[in-house]
């Protein structure tokens, strides 16, 4: 059993540019992290960056395969535009928590819309880097409860 | 120092009603429990609920000078359509996290707006009761910083 | 058993302006009228009117516990702005019926959206204070045909 | 002097498909109790239905001349897209109460406008087929009042 | 005959934030001033704030029967969602003036729209608190003209 | 060789009602009119209205074989509905003009948009039956040039 | 058993008009080919062409009671403009399959939108006359999977 | 007594451009034949073209003193965008006809709202410089009906 | 130092038409009052009123270097209308009070929307001519502030 | 001479997810039914899956080159979202009908546009796997045509 | 042979404000530059700067009898408002290039949107006053291939 | 120091269709041109196409990192559809220009909004592929001046 984190276009800048606002932690930092986290609460994770929507895609269909039990996304700019990521979402039929680091809604327009959380459990967002051991949080707890 | 759970309209009703949805937690133990976690966390809360704007404003107002470091708000319905509640929590100041229990981004249309997301730090949606606790966590760490 | 009938914001001020539109009857008149025809039709009513928001939620959720076993309600100007409103009602899973003593659809553009008609059984508008009485008479109805 | 009950597309459908929906009555069962009531408050009814947006205007038309003094009308689909039943109602200029069987504010978002309302009296929406009663109700009491 | 000065939600905190934009004065020093000037005029006022809704409508209900002559109002956050204040102000038919101290215009979109202009004499926004005076003086010029 | 005059639903009550506004002319008068306007302008009118817009359909349809050259036509409140008709007038490839009685613009929003204009000629609109008359000249004019 | 062909308002103009665009084929052509086929697929087809929307839905109606299993229908302007059509197709709870010969989406925006295709089981559009013998084997191949 | 002429911008290029769709009269043309027509009718014609919003308003203000009783209209371009335009016509209270010699409905779409039209008698589109005559007509009968 | 006062097109009618609604005062007269009032506060004003876009735009160019503090502007029908007006506001970086003698929010949807506001300080509307007055004063009081 | 079948995002799960809805076939049956069908009608065709944008108009222009005679595409969720995929089907000006396994106008409002069927021959949706058929059917006919 | 240089209302202030945006270039500047430009090109320009849309109307119509074979415009605020200045450069049917210094695109939504585009060869947007240069170099580059 | 000149989807495919559109340079001429021209201007330049939303992040990344001082970006349709394009411009904080061949404001609607533009120092649009040259020539001054 595992939890998979995914994070979309441009999140391997984290950490390299607005320290200021995102903190220094790298996605190497926060993965490490997260895969730490999970071991902690006795569960393993599964860690995946791409700046391509196809590859996200094809991650996600494999975690239909390969155990994971729930997925936590940060979908980055594809978010507001990718109806195909939420179909695949949708397809693998596994719980999904969606993660942004910044609070979206304070931002341009077009970013309080998304196409991820109509089919997600939840929506965390605004709370940075934290947001994502949050919903890792969550699954855990979901899914021991599920048995 | 004291970090204030605001509960708006109708959230009196937790654990009343649709207990498969929203567990059979009421008001009462979500309260309980935040409390509880708070002290945990070397910090102590203030619990308010109510179903009028009004108190909800005015409860905010008395945050600014007895100690409050941090809210966290469910305004339930009021999410949508006020303008005033938003303005109380911008005037006071202080860091804000809106939780919703359930994934209004699910829901009818006119829930996907929210007049408080622009002046909070972060949101919470669809996480369950647990998106509480979540918030509080969240704001004990930046305040821990903020040292 | 019996029948609440809540009015809303401004709704007090029935039969004192205006007697060449909505008549001279009061809302003292309203309730008192409404009441005898609930207990000619073999049950009782409840009457309830309120500036407040939050006083007609507070009475709504009474209503769970006290008998009442459907709801009569002109929401006034907030017909058009209140979710927490609709929230209460829907909460108690009673039999609601919206009535509007003018005919909204003839009036400003902003009054011809109602965000309670959603949830309730259906809505009366444009027929005067007798679109009180008919509210009553369909949920006696309802209910005895319920059992 | 008599009041005209008319019906517009689909509704002669009436009690033959989703009876527990609608109910197992007929259109003819709803045409002959509404004549039955008509003549029990001392008037006179007549009733047309037809699924022509053309022969509901003839029809509405002769009401002019005929000693028609008040419609009740449920205009089905037409209700969202006839200008032009709309303009032959304000034409005879008689008092019109527009009835739906159904709540259309829980359905489709296209049937939440209606182009009849904005000319009518007022509207009864959702309280089934006693909807038609009431209405019928308003306009004798209405037309008696005006002598 | 008086002139009534109503504040709605959050101007309590008026000169207790933000000084460089608001200045130093408070709703105290505001409507001691205010009530000066109208004594200067030759007439009286009150000045009656609240956070709540349904006491600023209780407030104007009352204005018909105190001797009120006109009502200068700053609706803060409620100038943008309250249909209920509208209906208060256009029920006492006395003649009102809107005000808003920062110019909304500026602010964000949904600030741009009030529901209390359409039912006002006219509107000040953007001149600061001296906006209060201003509609005192028109108040007092209209209804030594209408004699 | 002919012009075909085209009046849609509640054009046949013409005459019979606010004769301040549209004058004391039937539509029996201005058919009468205007065919006799054609004779004097060296060609003949054939004259059709009809309630239904099927009826108007088929007529239409039967201008292409019976020598007509031009339509005017005054849709009634099929204007703003109809497509059905508009695909019928593109269908025959005739010379239309399109007569309004009444200034359409400064009627309700919904008049604004014709689904007819855009496959028309011209538009006349609010020059009374005096439209119908130009609508004839123009296309003489027109068919004359084209020899 | 049978599936009833149903073509809305012009399309009896079907090849006599464009024929670089629609082909040399008329209505009976159209018609004559769809009922041979049918045959040769072991059903039998009914066809229907009306200008008038009302006998369109008489039709409809008709189908329930004649051994009708399936319904081919291009609606032409209706598609955007009747709800009573809708209503109809979805009264008699047949499977619908929409039909346009040409692609509604390279023509004007208003055709982008149909009212029929909610509650058909699917929509050809753009592929010729073709469309309706496609139309006819999806039906029959569903008829025969459901025995 | 006279009838103004006003043309507004770019209409000084007529005939000078696209003949074979504006015809090959020029601006001058169009005057001469205006003015003897109106001659012709028994009154006269004042013709004023200009490219600057200011000059028009100017010269309508002119008419308010200088024996005019009606005018015609072509805005041009500022039909579509000058309020003080159609404020200045509103000004003069005098009939007013609105003309554009091409079909605006068949243009782009934001050709087909107008400023003018709502303040206007009426308004004559695509019927080419013929409606100006039209026009002209249209005013001279309606102030020989005014006598 | 000096105040000046732009008045935009036709507000040269004023005092010449319904002056149940303006009042008898003239523009002469309202900038003669203007203009006295500049001095008994201790400064001076200048007046300029023009229908022509670009003669307003010159004259605020022109503010810049004779010695202007300060504007007070009723664009009249370019408020909704010209981005240029702004451009040329915002160029000279003055203090500016935008002014109308109506209530804008009253009259047509257009003129709810003014491009002027968002650089001016604020707004007066629907106070009648004594809202010149008014931003004077504003603009003096605010000039006395700053030194 | 051969037609390419492309499939975009997440068609590569048909048959391993809801059959119920979709039916058994694999995407492999699919295309091997495709393929088969192709030369039974005496052409070829091609196969071509991806998650990627990118590989989807890299296979689009590989086809101007390679044969290729028509496009069958069924673009998943990029129908909804991808201009880059519309721009690369109208580069290679090839026919394509576009093809839809469910009725996307049934399911949520953002799949009721497509930026495909604008460049499109026509589109079939939901006639489940059949659509890809008659599509191949529809471009070998019109092929043949064109000799 | 000349190229027009045009520039719309405001842009006559260039250089004298806000030099950290705009440099310390003034419009003589610009101007000077732009012609020097044009004679080292091989052909020569004529400036013109206006704050009246009349007169830059004027100017462009000029064009057509006086030489001119392309023009360069910034429109300034005119770009969002005037449909006239649209008309009258596609009514000289020169080639245009539109030009502004900032990337209006950047700015407020009100300044997205441009009547020049449609009818322009091409857009220059916040490069500053070298866009001027730019599309000088594509006039006489396009009218060089013209011959 | 080099110039990155970016082109995204279908762009590969230039100078191979409509060569009286686009001319009959292909990419390949276009990219040898640029990086000819940017020598001859003291600088270099890197030239990179791809399909792939995913690539063209991956290269802008990478642009942090390899001396590359401003971008020249044609995005094709991703233009109007990615921000997760518009996210990695963004994160790299280089100087960006956007072109376009064609006038995307004389085409689709949907081409009209840009993603980049927001976050870009200007845009050039239909000056053909002249545009790219002065972009480089835009930068490299820019670059220049910074020092």
């Amino acid at each position: 059993m595992s939890i998979l984190l995914l994070n979309g276009p441009n999140l391997n800048l984290l950490g390299t540019r607005e320290p200021h606002i995102y903190g220094a932690d790298t996605l190497a930092d926060v993965e490490r992290h997260f895969a730490a986290e999970a071991v902690r609460l006795g569960t393993t994770a599964a860690c995946f960056q791409s700046n391509h929507e196809g590859h996200l895609i094809d991650r996600i269909h494999a975690a239909r395969l390969d155990g994971t039990r729930g997925i936590v996304i940060n979908p980055g700019g594809l978010t507001h535009t990718s109806v195909a990521l939420r179909d695949a979402l949708a397809g693998v039929a596994l719980p999904v928590v969606e993660v942004h680091i910044s609070n979206v809604h304070k931002r341009e327009e077009f970013r309080h819309h998304s196409y991820i959380s109509g089919i997600a459990d939840g929506v965390i967002a605004g709370l940075g880097i934290q947001g994502y051991e949050m919903a890792l949080h969550y699954l855990v707890r979901k899914l021991a409860k599920a048995g």
